[in-house]
């Protein structure tokens, strides 16, 4: 199923998209796309009951803003460095186990809504990736069929990055990771069921129309249900938290100077093969 | 005032702790202790007359537990290395801007919870620290004085940090410091009118009774107002997200082989001047 979260920033309502491409309104079933639904399986049951009886409302999605598909979430893991041709082009090694970083829940919006340059930033940069949304409470997964249960869904991150903040300021990388509206989410959680492999999947990220990045998830470094898996080490993943397992080669700081670094104007389209497509515009903060 | 919520994990009730020492009920007066309410002011004046209208009910403390003081927190922002001595127990430099990481709010334990020592964790070690509440939403905060304008309170967090995760493992810090119990909090939010200066309080923490760290916050490299107008031009600063200033010298990381790193069974005690105090039991995740 792709589920979705539709309406104002803050009051989305729980929606489906079904086979025909119609948006259908969930809110008469349940209260939110979140990880309470998530881990609730008899929810996700009565959702595919109410989708196959045919009696789930339609929605009319004309000058309805996509939220982010994923409500009150937790925390934003993020693995940096996870793709070889990326990890080379900003002058890293590749890692010998995952990288880790963290984003806010509060950096998460829709895949529609306006980016933020941040007020003295001079390298924001792109980054196009694949989110997993977790679905259970995930502590110390042994194997990479337990992680891969663990998981309810996928969807498209962008891992906005500001590079002086991040790398020429001290410390960790959270300081670049972390400006308001430097998450966009979405469209879709498309759920585990309709991803085969997701190892298979196409990531896309152009810049005023033009192809940026062009990567694939066969070439992770870590595949998912190993990233998941690791993460639970460290930390505990709780429903409705996000991983997002790291961007391909083709980010601006990847390019020869100048640099290509996003300024306010500039219009990020990215897309990863079944998991739809997101498009924002940049302004000032 | 000094707020606090008791109660079992995850449906703590809201209360005040009166001049007195009475534990005083506030569920009939306000939901929760947490970002809404403390952005709220007519909220807290609310609470105030109350409070001097002696009709807040009598709680009996007995067998109750106290919880974290602050309630559906969004992001835990940690600012490292900001005293000199730890700086150069650790062997780093003092910074030349505060070192910003991140913990996420479900590391967030009550005061005297217990703190689990991860599975294969063999380098857990203590960290007291002077930690804010924000109480206004903060973006580019521009004055010392405006940024005071932004803090609801202030607390004890513990930032419990295990070193080989954070170190040792490739990448940021973050893989160290966000395993689960890892942020114990409390055990009050002591409103800011009752902190007349936060870089004139004293911190100590004690390892099963010895005396380990015994600190100073007018030993901080960045004072209390200066970091959260730094944090505030990278990221955004909501109500209810609370800031961890950083911890004084003494943390097992500073001694001398073989290094005391916490274990299982140990007892860990913290104190911050007019904040209360905080007791850990350590047990295995």
């Amino acid at each position: 199923m792709k589920l979705l979260r539709v309406g104002p920033a803050g009051a989305e309502r729980p929606a489906l998209l079904d086979q025909d491409g119609t948006l259908r309104d969930l809110s008469a079933l349940v209260d939110d796309i979140d990880g309470r639904l998530l881990s609730d399986g008899s929810a996700l049951e009565r959702i595919r009951a109410a989708l196959g009886a045919g009696v789930l409302p339609a929605l009319d999605p004309a000058g309805l803003r996509t939220g982010p598909p994923v409500g009150r979430i937790g925390k934003v893991v993020c693995v940096g460095l996870n793709y070889h041709a990326h990890a080379a082009e900003t002058g890293a090694a590749s890692p010998a186990e995952p990288v880790l970083f963290l984003k806010a829940a509060d950096t998460v919006v829709g895949p529609e809504d306006t980016v933020l340059v941040p007020r003295g930033a001079e390298k924001t940069d792109w980054e196009v990736e694949l989110a997993v949304v977790i679905g259970r409470t995930a502590r110390y997964l042994e194997t990479d069929e337990e992680a891969r249960a663990h998981i309810a869904g996928y969807t498209i991150a962008h891992d906005v990055s500001e590079r002086a903040f991040q790398i020429e300021h001290g410390g960790t990388w959270d300081k670049g990771k972390n400006c308001e509206t430097f998450n966009p989410l979405g469209p879709w959680l498309v759920t585990a069921d309709e991803v085969p492999d997701p190892q298979d999947l196409s990531l896309r990220l152009w810049v005023n129309g033009e192809l940026r990045q062009d990567g694939h998830t066969a070439d992770q470094i870590f595949p998912v249900a190993q990233v998941i898996r690791y993460v639970s080490h460290f930390m505990t993943l709780h429903p409705g938290d996000i991983v997002n397992t790291g961007t391909p080669a083709g980010v601006a700081l990847g390019q020869p100077e100048p640099k290509p670094y996003l300024r306010p104007g500039d219009v990020v389209e990215l897309e990863i093969e079944g998991l739809g497509r997101q498009r924002q515009e940049l302004k000032s903060a």
